[in-house]
């Protein structure tokens, strides 16, 4: 007998994701996930999409669980795009009806604040948290403690990266003109450097004025993207720890604007990401058992 | 107040389309189909699709009415893959239930033979009709009658290419390695070539027997597709017109596979297409009026 599979689809700045609510019962088995995903991600043959989110309980702390699947089958840890379109399908709903959002994620609880008009989310904040530059917990496999704006050899060339995690691994490389750098060539050749173990997603940055940046994304797993929210926050911290960007910056993806605001803890860095999200449609995916 | 609209997404050989009943009533006012396409098609912002197919009424003729428009919002005549969609949701949601359709096109009336299993229809047979030749009927700026085989200038090379119509345009040209083609550069440059005043489906085609292809598509108004029906038709046809090819050929395209049965009528041409065709989802798409 065929299955129907209810879900939505959403994005944020044209990074789109099928959601499937998980809150109250489990709808694709955990071991079925990553095959169900490669499925339902292919363009043309089924929803197409760039991953998966799915909407669990919370197991403890939080409001509610977030889970995120990249269209190759494999999980991320966080993903800033998937979470505000998360955070207002949770919102909208009725699944949690709180403005300030308690998310479970790979990548520990994040903080999300919900602009909230006519009983629907129009815009979202996200506490990002605070990064890391240390090399064991990008991670990435050098003697050196920190990799900022170093030089990485790539097919050939010395590329001038800073390296981060920001709860999932970036690589920022500043450059004279993002939308002109030949990223079907460089993105997967330093996503799968030999360097960098548990691959990473990787950031071409044109820096406009101090508040101002234009980037383009080869995203882990899933290749060249409309956005990428973590990669906007981990660009402009980067910006700011080589002093080239002030705390508040406003970032260019190829599928809109996102803004980033940088605050202290104590001697790291941390970020607000805000943008909007939008739902699109509600489908009915039939499947065979 | 927002509207909901109710779509099916579907896929023939990995060429996919949203589809929308407005056998009833209409849906989309006809003066707003052309932007509605372009939205609705866009991948990542929105549903995402290579074009959407109207089902309407029939006027006269036939059992029902087939209107397919491009990703552009440009209209085309007729579509291989697409009717073999339209057929089984025509068919599937009891719209008409006959196992042998006449549908009304912009490329006349065509008929479709249904096999069905369980209620469903699982395979389709599409008369394509006849084709021509004839370079003022394709349509094609040149004082030649015909132009079968004969060289085109093209980008600063000659390219060897045969035009015909089977109710939209085609230029087929014969390879040695249809996947090792430069689609990118060439599909565009023979589509909006000036001797094609409106535009036309470019497809290079590598002979594997006579009774086997493998081709590659640059669809007019869509880019690179998976798989085009109406161009494969149009390929075997004229590989039988250049004596390349038997009459009964297996096509290979990236999406899948279709079967091309050529018949003569009178002087002309004609062939049956079958394949397959797979209803994906169900959709509600949110739209604000």
């Amino acid at each position: 007998m065929t299955r129907m599979i209810l879900f939505s689809k959403m994005h944020g700045l044209g990074n789109d994701y099928v959601v499937i609510d998980e809150s109250a019962q489990e709808c694709i088995p955990e071991d079925k996930k990553p095959e169900f995903v490669r499925e339902v991600c292919t363009r043309g043959f089924s929803v197409g999409a760039d991953g998966v989110i799915f909407v669990q309980p919370a197991s403890g702390e939080g409001d509610i669980r977030f889970r995120i699947f990249n269209a190759d089958g494999s999980e991320a840890e966080m993903c800033g795009n998937g979470i505000r379109c998360f955070s207002k399908f949770v919102y909208d709903n009725a699944i949690v009806r709180k403005r300030r959002l308690e998310v479970e994620t790979l990548a520990g609880i994040k903080t999300v604040e919900l602009e909230v008009e006519d009983g629907a989310v129009v815009s979202s904040r996200v506490d990002m948290g605070t990064a890391t530059f240390k090399t064991d917990q990008i991670p990435m496999d050098v003697e050196e403690y920190e990799f900022i704006d170093r030089f990485l050899p790539v097919e050939g060339e010395d590329i001038k990266l800073t390296a981060l995690s920001v709860g999932n691994p970036h690589a920022i490389i500043f450059v004279d003109d993002a939308e002109g750098v030949d990223l079907d060539r460089l993105g997967p050749a330093i996503e799968n450097h030999p360097l960098f173990p548990e691959r990473i997603n990787v950031h071409f940055v044109e820096v406009v004025s101090p508040s101002e940046i234009i980037m383009v994304t080869w995203e882990r797993g899933a290749g060249p993207t409309m956005a990428c929210g973590t990669g906007a926050t981990a660009s402009v911290i980067a910006g700011v720890k080589l002093e080239k960007l002030d705390d508040s910056v406003l970032v260019h993806l190829p599928g809109g604007e996102l803004k980033i605001d940088v605050y202290r803890d104590g001697t790291e860095l941390g970020a607000y990401m805000e943008g909007d999200a939008v739902m699109v449609f509600d489908g009915i995916l039939l499947r065979d058992p």
